[in-house]
């Protein structure tokens, strides 16, 4: 049986949602949007025409354009799906075009940047209103969304100072509605905590990765034949996205330097320990990091399945 | 239907087997080597009276001792599932008893040092084959075995160079019963290939866990929350078995801290192309290290399903 809800009764949130690039995200928000009913026309804006193929083919949205500044035209929720380095370019070119009370919201991992680069060159009719859902896989295009992925996972907003108080509720839901929990926080709060939680253990499963893969002494076969002593999970993280990752890197600078800066103090704090033997420092920091993935699952952020739930019965990708 | 061979119709492999520590490892063995029908009689031996009490209660074994020295005698296979740093003084105890012919082995995650701890002080007459699957989860104790851990997943022997012939290649037939693939290497190229695969990744995902659990600007709750991005991959692996991984760190020092530095010199040329901007250097990095993924998910040694396969439809955790 379908699931109902009183929202489905009533009229769609939005009357006119644009989609701003249809990766995995934006292709994701389509499928969900169309399913919860939470705006009566999806407009997908794509720039590449084999991306806008696969929306067609898909069905995720009634309109497809290559133009964002057509597809911009009489929406009152435009959300930019595109990656954080080009944001700032699209923001300028719909801007003109934007309706009167429209909410602009993007998708972007990283928002002091995103702020810097879009809330100048908007005109004052419109609710610019940043956000980030704190969710994905490992890949990406139109073809990587489905409509659960949103489902418990957060959403932040980090709404500017003067934001209109029924703008941010009315966004948030949106988000709601996508199955996602919603927080708000200032800009620079997100970009520290996201440092921390996403953007440093993304740098070092790419640089052990890079590691792995340049070493003279153990041949790549070896590497990934014996990946499932740890290894390959960091593989899962080291296949993102590259460009979304570089343009997070290069906007959120400060956070990750921050943060990467404790990082190697406290490796290099436990090269010593193993340098100079020192098993209770170990074992002490071994049982500490437990209590945090308790709290994880504990939360609804992980299943307790050993091994992400790998499928050990039937042979693992078979 | 249960899956029938040709080997469930002749001899198992091995008259009587004595496990020795029965953990994850243990325990998997305990049960694989039932289903497969690899040896006549199984025997466990557990130090701790609770684990022992488990072992019965789950049937894992015909026999259940606590003395290491009485389980051992008349076994033709003896495997050594305790942590790394116990390995010496356990083999050093059951020398004396081990049978004319019997073969030792166990499961540690580093072989230098086992060799170097349990060589010395066996009589002639007993078969020293170390021995690593590669395979594990995030769990311990005797509940968290499974006889399909070692399927499709790689098992190192490392012989010395006077072992017989006929021993390796009988717990080479052991594992392959196991459903694991086998692989024969050196001690010491073993413990490199391990220390960049296993003990490295383990190391950064205890410490980047161990940094995000002391920041001030950021809560705990916040790292848990939004922990979806990244961060609680390395929880898991984080949240292994203090004491083995403690062992692991004090008995393959050389190799880890040698994969360490390598580690650390790429970590700090990464962080110089973030210092600096250079979002050409950040991208090559970042596509090149897909690459390797993609050979660990065609050798078997992963699923492609997207996040894990994390169950999104139902919730996770539910």
């Amino acid at each position: 049986m379908a699931e109902t809800s009183g929202d489905t009764l009533a009229a769609p949130l939005f009357n006119r949602l644009c989609l701003i690039g249809i990766g995995l995200i934006g292709s994701s928000l389509a499928h969900v949007a169309r399913q919860k009913k939470l705006a009566r026309t999806i407009v997908a804006v794509d720039a590449d025409p084999g991306v806008r193929k696969r929306v067609a083919e898909l069905g995720l949205a009634d309109e497809i354009t290559e133009t964002a500044e057509r597809g911009v035209e009489g929406a009152d929720l435009v959300i930019l799906c595109v990656p954080v380095g080009a944001i700032g370019e699209v923001a300028r070119s719909i801007a003109p075009h934007l309706a009167e009370g429209a909410i602009l919201s993007d998708v972007g991992s990283v928002k002091c940047s995103v702020v810097a680069d879009v809330a100048a060159d908007l005109p004052a009719h419109v609710h610019f209103i940043p956000a980030h859902p704190v969710a994905g896989t490992e890949y990406s295009g139109p073809d990587a969304g489905f409509a659960a992925l949103f489902r418990h996972r957060w959403c932040i907003l980090t709404p500017l100072p003067d934001a209109d108080p029924k703008a941010v509720a009315k966004l948030e839901a949106f988000w709601v509605g996508t199955g996602a929990n919603v927080e708000v926080m200032t800009p620079a709060h997100h970009d520290l905590v996201l440092a921390i939680t996403s953007h440093v253990p993304h740098l070092i499963a790419y640089n052990i990765v890079g590691t792995a893969a340049h070493l003279e002494e153990v041949t790549q076969s070896e590497v990934m034949k014996f990946s499932a002593g740890g290894f390959r999970d960091f593989t899962r993280i080291a296949s993102s996205d590259p460009t979304m990752w570089r343009d997070v890197f290069l906007n959120n600078k400060e956070a990750v330097l921050e943060m990467l800066g404790r990082f190697t103090e406290d490796l290099t704090a436990l090269q010593r320990m193993i340098r100079y033997g020192d098993g209770d420092g170990l074992f002490d920091l071994f049982t500490r990091t437990r209590a945090i993935r308790r709290g994880i699952i504990a939360q609804g952020q992980e299943t307790a399945a050993p091994d992400f739930g790998r499928p050990h019965e039937n042979g693992d990708s078979k």
